[in-house]
């Protein structure tokens, strides 16, 4: 009988998918306007709800992508500079982008500022817009033949 | 008159590259079975003419997807833990993956395991595969408006 090679996670696993999902920049990947698929370096925050949250200048190659098509798949998680690179663990996400409003805007740009302060040479051009990455669910891998399933309501980060 | 937002790189931008196409791993974006767009961390190499080239497991989400749509996207470079991840140069490659045949695995082999000691544990097990990641074309993003064109003839990775 064979196991099953992705069982759910337990208590432990889902408390190291919140500390991935408090990392402040993830690999995107998406699908670009050509069918092409694409990949991008993303900075990371949260909304109130705790929503993973990105902001995005409209000259990047994923804005207009994810605004034609919003399904897509964040990583989190490096390896360092030592050992095997697949036996470090990470976080694969799968997630709608939603584009925020511009009534949304200021809270999410305080939220935003508070853990990425360095972006406010950038947060308040008009080219930038705030996106939300709703998540579906995930898989977290510890390594080889140690990948678990994350149920999307354990994908809202929770306040520290 | 508007500026070309992504000039060709220069001769250090293209070393820049070849740095950065020596990095033992990658992150990976693909086209899942589904549709939804994967991501993955996959391990890195080359094969004798320095073409990328990765070593994966049949249980890995992307061995199937990579069969099916051979399109994808590499990303390399790392941010590491201080300043704006956003102003970390990476390289973001696309690229079309291909199966190598079982008459090419033994000279795969020696040359993986040279650059990536510690597969030996897995590198003889039936279900895994070499896959060569052939180059298109690559965008070097070194920060905020500074994106650079890398040809595909640049892409292969040279003897250092």
């Amino acid at each position: 009988m064979k196991q099953d090679p992705t069982p759910p996670a337990d208590a432990l696993e889902r408390a190291t998918a919140q500390e991935f999902l408090a990392l402040p920049h993830a690999a995107l990947a998406y699908i670009g306007q050509d069918g092409f698929p694409g990949i991008s370096r993303i900075a990371l925050g949260r909304d109130a709800a705790g929503v993973p949250l990105t902001l995005i200048s409209s000259l990047a190659p994923h804005f207009a992508a994810l605004k034609a098509q919003p399904n897509c798949a964040l990583m989190l998680g490096e390896p360092g500079p030592k050992g095997d690179p697949l036996t470090h663990p990470r976080l694969m996400l799968r997630a709608r982008a939603s584009f925020a409003d511009a009534a949304d805007r200021p809270v999410l740009r305080d939220l935003w500022l508070a853990t990425h302060p360095k972006a406010k040479l950038y947060v308040d051009f008009t080219d930038f817009a705030f996106v939300r990455l709703v998540p579906l669910g995930a898989l977290l891998n510890g390594g080889f033949g140690k990948a678990r399933i994350i149920e999307a309501q354990d994908l809202l980060v929770k306040p520290q």
